[in-house]
């Protein structure tokens, strides 16, 4: 990384090097930028000090795979993840005749390697800190302004940086500290990525929702993809090797990977906020939704796949806010957070001259609340288009967009059409996306049904959307009128632009534009009034905060590169201790026949040839987060030792903050991976090429 | 009622008529019990001074019928109460050549009216204050021993009032301001109960789940039931008499029903404890059965029409939730509950003597709900049966545990089996009661499902009742295998007792008696260490109360009578003013053709004879909580004006608070009824019997 910083940040870069923990900091926490490594624990504790070598070869090895993580594994392209972070390349690859999802899939060479469409593979490449850029950009202006202001420079940075090269680099400004940082990122984009190995969905999770955020656990969470570029396999010499004893007693372990999001520094009132909207709001959607899929998952095939498809995503979602929110019902957090509060205040309250310069953020942040209060459920509904849940609708919305922002110049446009996000859109927008009408068209229905009941049958969408029509009766014309569920239709309008836009007939087209002004406008006066003064303070939050503790801090979590550290440690659940490590043993132990416990017919053949002592999932105290999934986990020496799947439920708290005694990360051990690819699943040639 | 009070009550019983009002409450707060009127504020406020005959009018005229709330409209048992209070015994009528809940429904005759066979009215007879009672049985005694006690007394109270005529008699002891004050109420029970009208569903509840708690309003909420004995209609000579005028700006007017719950005596402690299980427990349940009941609803006859019948129940549970939710978000709630507990805790304080005899009951309810916490979810899943949603599964509960209940002395039976309550037990095993088998398979299966994700895979009872076998697969053993569907099967076991009950190999009564031991231990716990001490700390605090404000003070709602006093009221929403009235021409500009805003087809034919200008629905102030549907609204004549069937979404915060500015009651105008009765449904002779 380019290790020039803006001015007012360089005044802490030492000052920080050697500054005590910060208070509710446990042992093992923190997602550290890998500029910014808690050096000074790290050699204290442990006796480690990563050199320039380390970093550069876990940089170059520690990949994003769509929203997940994953990593480098051999020198000819192959990348290892989960399972569960390629279900929908599974669900769109499976067949009848090849049901890659259920009965998994292993290629015997490189000509039976599946193209998973929709899957992207990002690099990091290099990094500069931007903040000065935006900064000089943005002096002086508030809301509305400030936000254009911001949109621009960010776009025009990536599509400098991008130098019209989108089909193999992607360029993104990184926001940390809320707003204290902005980082340009530079990747490789991989956007031929084929599957190369999976096991059955049944043994990948083995235990489904019930054990989901659960340990003991027993799950082979891994896909091996493989990178290709110009018709072949690409050549990665930098990449992980094996370490097959996996993780030991005691030993420093280190998680590269992309956490998603946390919520650690927010304030009191947007905590509350947050609270409020998780249990008004996304909670029973989610609710609903998982009933609903339910009894769709009762429906014939194809109906039933889609249905299962969608299940898993909601469920995982409902167990991740549900464990939000059950710590946000814990008065330990709010204790800690008022306190936090109350001490950074005190500290700014002190200083005269920082005083000058922050302000009180806190103020600005709890009327913005207000705003957040009035305007989140709508600006859900409406500009972000949960109420209109069809994979169509998203399309037409594009589709109508496009020509209007692609007239504007780059940093003018919404920020989703700037130059360097044009190629990622066009490339989806075209992409053929199977799916099933008949499940579209019941979850439209649901999603209308759901817009008239939060919004009320009097709200002006609600009427203009629904006019005389039932939700059923709408969301059944829509979706049998339109043919947007076609790539071919959908490439048609986005290449013919304004004149074939204008010229359609198709019912979601005619649905956004009947909307576009009232969506357009929730946005523009959220963005505005709601997120770019949360935005704002933040910024004068992170002032404070550099100026106390300099950059003894690790970031919120933004999706991008990120190195936690930790050990193996079992945890006490109540009267129970929780060991380290499950074996087969215990799978066979839990395996009851009927699904989601139920072992695939290769375990209970060809997988009787495993002992029953081999290690199969394991847990440690690493700090992580929905992203992290797919990570290495690697030891001092930069060999893998496990692959992260899942935190233990105690870890959904950890988008607030850090309990060293509770939060665990749940790999997969190498050791399974391996033996299990050899005896069962005939891989050897891919174990070799694993242990090479 | 008998006067006669228990001597620590009684000492505050006059002291209290010239009392100021509370804090906090508005000028038309409060639901009164009949003999603790707010007089004085009647008569200041209103120039009313209700004498002994007027009380004894309208105790005569004021039912309960079933859940809900009705009224003796004329002298040959006629009783009005609510179309949405009987639909489970329309669903019960409905065939396919007498749609009743579709079509509406009108006996031509008393041959015609046909028998509700699950619905019950209770008209009240007498009532005895019976505190000394409790207390001198209760003296001394906490936890489980004073929870038996209690319960043993309570049954004698009843027993002895009963006499043995269970057939026409009900006695019951009604707990008031939590245990500060028990009273023994003996109601004549009225158990042949006939339909005589109801119209077509769409109009009772047009606009359906949308526009409930809405208003601006158009419902036809209303049904006409006749009380039978002895095979023909009952004579009632006290009855309320139709003002077809309605009501009148500025007039006092009554509400006398049965308000079902309300919790404005909670502390803080359990009021957010309260929020925490609505949040993460019945509105993610609601929401998911709504989400399951919207797919069921699209399969075929009958199955869906159980599944809309379910809809309409979980639809209005979760509006009610979700309201008492944003209640309890709302900073305004805390301040005031606060507030009002600081005064009370500072009043104790005061006063020495009094302090010894209150103690510390804010504290003791604060570790009950640690407890509660703990063990509330497993409670109601095992304990109260959610886990098992199936009314075979009921019913083998009850007849498990009945030869084993009955076998005990009164006093020492769950309470649900003592004597008083026996033969309304044994009516209900024994009723024909229709059910889908395939709903209650579908519903069960659900219910496993979320038991086994609330509880985990390895709590011991998911174990017991799953075994290897998934929810889809044991909920169809248990449906299908099971004969408990069958009244003669469910009366051959009731009858037959242990030696029957032993003998069965019902999957239904297998499960019951394998959970048997958990469930008990669950319920016994929970009641000796959360209820009780509940219970026990709530009478100190009612001694406190009684001791600062003497008896100006209503008890919380208990689903016995009540009156509520309130005038013609509309109120600002935002920035619009909302009306009091609405009339027919709002429901023909509101009719689209598409369900729940269709009309149906007698109000687009017959009905266009109605003037435009005929009101509808109305709103006044009167403080009401659910229960009191179906109550009748008089004036101070004693005539009905109006039949009550929902409050506005603001009254849902009323089971916390009642804001006068705010919450209104909805009811039905006279004349849309008399009108309706006439000119669209040819009920001439029941519009004479209304106004005769």
């Amino acid at each position: 990384m380019n290790q020039a910083r803006s001015a007012w940040l360089a005044a802490w870069a030492f000052a920080a090097m050697n500054a005590v923990w910060l208070s509710g900091a446990g042992a093992a926490e923190g997602m550290w930028t890998l500029d910014n490594l808690p050096r000074a624990a790290l050699k204290d504790q442990h006796g480690f000090e990563p050199d320039a070598a380390w970093l550069s070869h876990v940089r170059g090895a520690a990949v994003r795979v769509g929203g997940c993580s994953g990593s480098l594994v051999s020198a000819q392209g192959l990348v290892m993840t989960n399972h569960h972070c390629v279900t929908r390349c599974l669900a769109e690859l499976s067949t009848p005749q090849r049901p890659v999802k259920a009965a998994g899939y292993l290629a015997r060479g490189p000509q039976e390697e599946l193209a998973c469409a929709g899957l992207e593979v990002l690099q990091l490449q290099s990094e500069r800190d931007v903040t000065a850029d935006v900064q000089t950009a943005t002096q002086g202006l508030q809301g509305e302004a400030f936000q254009k202001a911001e949109d621009a420079v960010r776009a025009r940075l990536a599509r400098e940086c991008q130098q019209g090269q989108a089909a193999t680099r992607r360029c993104e400004v990184t926001v940390l500290y809320r707003g204290g940082q902005y980082v340009l990122k530079q990747y490789e984009r991989y956007s031929d990525v084929r599957l190369v190995w999976v096991p059955e969905d049944a043994v990948a999770s083995f235990g489904g929702d019930p054990d989901n955020f659960n340990f003991p656990r027993w799950c082979l969470d891994v896909a091996m993809l493989r990178l290709w570029r110009d018709g072949k396999p690409v050549n990665t010499p930098v990449h992980l090797r094996v370490e097959p004893a996996g993780p030991q007693a005691g030993e420093l372990l280190f998680i590269p990977g992309h956490p998603g999001q946390t919520q650690r520094s927010l304030t009191v009132a947007q905590l509350e906020r947050l609270r409020v909207r998780l249990a008004s709001q996304d909670i029973p959607a989610l609710s609903e939704s998982r009933g609903l899929l339910h009894q769709l998952a009762q429906r014939g095939e194809p109906t039933r796949t889609w249905a299962l498809q969608s299940m898993s995503g909601t469920e995982n979602g409902l167990k991740v806010s549900q464990g939000q929110l059950q710590a946000l019902f814990s008065p330990a957090l709010w204790d800690l957070k008022r306190r936090e509060e109350q001490a950074l205040k005190a500290h700014v309250a002190a200083k005269p001259e920082l005083r000058a310069r922050v302000g009180d953020p806190w103020a600005d942040i709890e009327r913005a609340q207000a705003l957040r209060a009035e305007l989140e459920t709508e600006y859900n509904l409406i500009a972000e288009g949960r109420a209109f849940s069809a994979p169509q609708f998203q399309s037409a919305r594009i589709l109508v967009r496009g020509p209007v922002e692609r007239a504007k110049p780059d940093g003018q446009r919404l920020r989703e059409f700037s130059e360097s996000s044009l190629s990622v859109m066009e490339r989806r927008i075209k992409a053929a996306s199977p799916m099933d009408l008949t499940f579209e068209r019941e979850r439209l229905e649901w999603s209308l049904t759901r817009m008239r009941s939060v919004l009320g049958p009097d709200h002006p969408v609600v009427k203009t959307v629904l006019g005389t029509k039932s939700p059923s009766q709408r969301a059944g014309e829509l979706i049998t009128e339109s043919k947007l569920h076609d790539a071919t239709e959908r490439a048609r309008l986005w290449d013919g632009g304004a004149a074939a836009v204008d010229a359609s007939a198709d019912p979601f087209i005619a649905l956004v534009r009947t909307t576009e002004a009232h969506a357009r406008g929730l946005r523009e006066r959220f963005e505005a009034q709601v997120l770019a003064v949360e935005r704002q303070a933040a910024q004068r939050l992170a002032l404070a905060q550099f100026d106390r503790d300099g950059l003894n801090r690790y970031p919120d979590a933004t999706g991008t590169l990120r190195l936690s550290f930790g050990t193996l440690k079992g945890w006490q659940e109540g009267q129970a201790a929780v060991g380290t490590h499950t074996t087969v043993a215990g799978l066979r132990a839990r395996h009851t026949g009927a699904a989601p416990f139920a072992m695939p017919n290769s375990w209970t053949t060809a997988g009787l040839a495993l002992p029953h002592e081999l290690p199969f999932n394991f847990v440690t105290d690493h700090d992580i987060i929905g992203g992290n999934s797919g990570s290495p986990m690697i030891n001092r020496q930069g060999r893998w030792v496990g692959l992260v799947f899942d935190g233990n439920r105690h870890s959904l708290g950890g988008s607030f903050f850090y309990d060293g005694a509770l939060n665990r990360a749940v790999s997969v051990h190498p050791a399974v991976i391996l033996q299990a690819l050899q005896r069962v699943y005939g891989g050897q040639g891919l174990a070799q090429e694993l242990m090479r």
